[in-house]
């Protein structure tokens, strides 16, 4: 009797969750995520202290059996039970809500740990919680942060670029962390068309979607209305649509920022390219403030990570809500299925 | 036997609505409005042509009846049954999608006729329909846009605050038809302070609220993150929240930008102040796209327009969408009866 095939749960390489910074809520939102997933999947392991999450249980009130295992391929026989952890030991027992830089090597190792798992192909994809920067630089470290440490570890030579998706909206920040009269300076066409490159190749391959439409928003109140309010439209943005097109892109834009996300216009596109952080965050945050996730895109690997900070001003509490980071346990999960079955 | 006490309905002096580019959906939104509001109310007049509505209605299918009357007291007798048209010529039949500057005299007149009633408390409130600006330029119109003639006509030393209201949310942007780069150049402490003194009287006076709340919202990405983003929260928007709030004014910020209109968020705040056009407008459109209100704030009189521009494009198709005329004609009513019950 041939044995009945594996479902696609079971074939998924399990996916490798960092603890992000220990002082803040990533533990509890991880505890939380496995009494989610537990039944129904994703199968994933923390790369973290087990002790500690251990004492953190106790303390929330999240009280979850732990299973330390010695690597991904025990990941999937546990799961349904206990949360797997791959143990790595912290330098201090962290203080919920005080980020100690003592316990930056750490945090920093564990992302080393998810990459090179997933380069090796024993982790499906890598999903982290959020680092605590300030401390982290205070720890040596020399990335702005996250995604340029991941792209650094990947060896890629695409620049990452970031996107946030929820079941309402996709957005593409095209410039991020920077201030609003820095953003506007560092519009380029070549930022825009790379980035619409790499989104519309992300969403082919890793969203399924045969032939993406990208919309690309412009800069200014009513896309600068023919030159009346601004000229970043006419002189950068106009010329950067005229070039993704001829790439074969289906394109919009540059549209008007505040008509371009309401029910009916979200119909027209599946991802928009945003000039600045706030003209990508705004829009989804209002729609969908606890279910949007972080994906990184231009990765050789999948990355995703939940849309919120450290919260340190609740951390230790029990409080904090695990759905951004279910949801991006969720996304990354389909996302490398979906590149394994098109690679496949 | 003593007759029954007027209805606060009846009581109410009508609402003067003007004509707006008589080639853009002006007509046929006022027409669907009317229907819409006779039964119920808020009573209106329209400032316009009556045969021009007349063939408008023929061309579209919104065949309804148009009684001609000789001033706004005549308003409420024929409101139930008919829409009662404050009769001025136009120059030229309109063609639909095609504004003609030789009509722009007569649009400019109804604004000034409807200033007039108002002033007079012969009619309650103005709402206007949209304006074609480049074609009131051409006619010699000398002022930016509808609210600053509003302002010059009223003879109003305090200048004119936009507001977006709908059920979900308030917005005022502090800067509005700039481009993002003006914008940004434009920001001080007193236009801040300024704004919110006039926005704090209106929510009290027009929206019955006893004790405003205020949110600030802050420039930059993460408002600014202690100026590792921007310095424009440390050096302009902080010390006008400090201002406002010696001011006796309940003030929150400032905020950062993107966690401020989700649906939490928003319990905290009555309306939130923003630094520009697009922070503003994004979060309203995305939410209630079809029925916010635009809001002249800082004037001796109520007036109120629909969120939207001219739709030339479908302008004599009879397809206009009339929900944010009526919410506007129903704001500016309630504006009105609240100013009137304060007044006493």
């Amino acid at each position: 009797m041939t044995p009945a095939a594996p479902t696609a749960e079971e074939q998924q390489t399990p996916i490798a969750l960092t603890p992000g910074e220990p002082a803040g809520i990533g533990g509890e939102v991880t505890l939380k995520a496995w009494r989610r997933c537990a039944e129904g999947g994703p199968t994933f392991f923390a790369i973290d202290d087990p002790a500690r999450l251990e004492r953190l249980g106790k303390r929330t009130g999240l009280v979850f059996p732990l299973t330390t295992i010695d690597g991904p391929e025990q990941a999937a026989a546990v799961f349904p039970t206990a949360l797997p952890v791959l143990a790595r030991t912290l330098a201090l027992e962290p203080v919920p809500g005080k980020p100690d830089p003592a316990n930056g090597p750490a945090v920093i190792a564990a992302i080393e740990t998810a990459v090179a798992l997933v380069k090796a192909g024993r982790a499906g994809a890598v999903v982290t919680n959020p680092i605590h920067k300030a401390c982290l630089y205070q720890a040596g470290f020399g990335f702005p942060g996250h995604t340029e440490f991941l792209a650094h570890l990947a060896g890629s030579d695409t620049a990452p670029v970031m996107m946030l998706a929820s079941p309402l909206l996709r957005v593409v920040p095209v410039t991020i962390h920077l201030s609003l009269k820095k953003a506007i300076a560092s519009l380029n066409e070549d930022l825009i068309v790379k980035t619409a490159e790499t989104t519309a190749a992300a969403l082919h391959r890793d969203f399924a979607i045969a032939r993406p439409r990208l919309a690309i928003a412009g800069l200014n109140p009513h896309a600068g209305e023919g030159g009346a309010m601004g000229s970043e439209e006419t002189d950068i943005i106009a010329p950067a649509v005229e070039r993704v097109r001829r790439a074969g892109i289906h394109v919009l834009g540059p549209l008007p920022p505040d008509t371009l996300f309401h029910t009916a216009a979200r119909e027209n596109y599946d991802a928009v390219l945003c000039m600045y952080h706030d003209q990508a965050l705004i829009p989804i945050k209002t729609l969908d403030f606890d279910g949007a996730v972080n994906i990184t895109l231009g990765l050789p690997f999948v990355r995703t990570s939940p849309d919120h900070g450290t919260a340190l001003d609740i951390a230790g509490t029990g409080k904090a809500n695990e759905a951004s980071l279910v949801a991006a346990l969720r996304m990354a999960a389909d996302m490398a299925r979906r590149r394994a079955e098109a690679a496949g």
